[in-house]
């Protein structure tokens, strides 16, 4: 299969683009890539898919939002978030639906601060619901048999490690496992959890 | 106590504010009343606060986004939506939090398309369920133990009948009830529902 890898060089992606190079052929796009987009500019999720042609599979683990409580996050820091994780997700559907085969899948990143929020995570609590709401109902009018998923990572462990909060976390060799169900499995309309530590 | 209503001239923002002006007094807000407030214009919500000072309680029955499959939605509807009822009713919150007194509350509007999407939800399940994800986020850290939560409507029966949907859907008089609960009970960061339809 022909999969395109949006965030491809980052943590989660890089893992997703090892995992599934194995058996298919990948495509990575990110924002200083072979494929270059920026999630924030529509204008460029449409160029990048002039570029990529048909594909298989999309399969987005890109997108950022700013951490903090809610008095310290500005406009901007709102602005940011809804118009690169959450409208840049969106997009990707909109603008990338009919370059994806009969049977084919969408997969988006949420997080695990949907379902765990906590004081600092405002902005992504919202964003990521955003995201899982959208999956939900997308998936239900999607064309051709076109499956529509969200991934909500946990804590990768690279990050955590990278950050200096210790080494918890899940290896995102394993996140990327998350990724693979979410976009060959049989999942429409799902938010695909760890679900080993959500338990 | 003394409570805002945003929203005061809709179906349900008239029944809450009928219900709760037994007990308080009510301030009404909306696009053309006494007090104005248009949730697509931070200014007006900054403004609207500077008139009415301090309150016990903010009730936002506002906000609105289109109907439609994700393909017939516009740039203009995502932009729309986003700006009223998801980052108006933020705005809410933000630029409103120093106006409630200690241990008051503020309850935003969320709806039922959040939990049963359908393929013309796209838009309102993915505003319905970033306002559900905010509230659980800025609850945790809201300040003076103000309590922060949604109430997620159903179908509300006036509506339908004006919609020519049939005369199914719950009255707003007991959708008010809802409100009065998040507002006065005991709920903090969480969503509303009315548990008889959903179950």
């Amino acid at each position: 299969m022909r999969i395109l890898v949006v965030g491809a060089s980052g943590t989660i992606g890089s893992a997703v683009t090892e995992l599934l190079s194995h058996d298919h052929e990948i495509i990575e796009a990110s924002r200083s890539g072979e494929v270059s987009v920026d999630l924030s500019n529509p204008a460029s999720i449409m160029s990048m898919y002039e570029t990529v042609g048909t594909v298989d599979s999309v399969i987005s683990t890109a997108g950022s939002g700013a951490f903090g409580p809610l008095d310290a996050l500005t406009d901007q820091d709102f602005a940011f978030g809804l118009g690169n994780k959450l409208m840049g997700q969106i997009n990707l559907v909109r603008f990338g639906r009919d370059n994806v085969t009969k049977n084919g899948s969408i997969v988006l990143t949420s997080g695990i601060l949907a379902d765990h929020p906590n004081s600092n995570s405002v902005l992504l609590t919202t964003l990521n619901s955003a995201v899982e709401g959208f999956v939900r109902a997308a998936a239900l009018g999607a064309p051709r048999g076109i499956r529509i998923n969200a991934v909500s990572p946990p804590m990768v462990r690279e990050t955590a490690i990278k950050l200096g909060w210790g080494n918890g976390g899940v290896p995102a060799r394993d996140v990327a496992d998350l990724y693979l169900e979410a976009a060959l499995g049989n999942s429409e309309g799902s938010v695909v959890h760890f679900r080993e530590l959500a338990a």
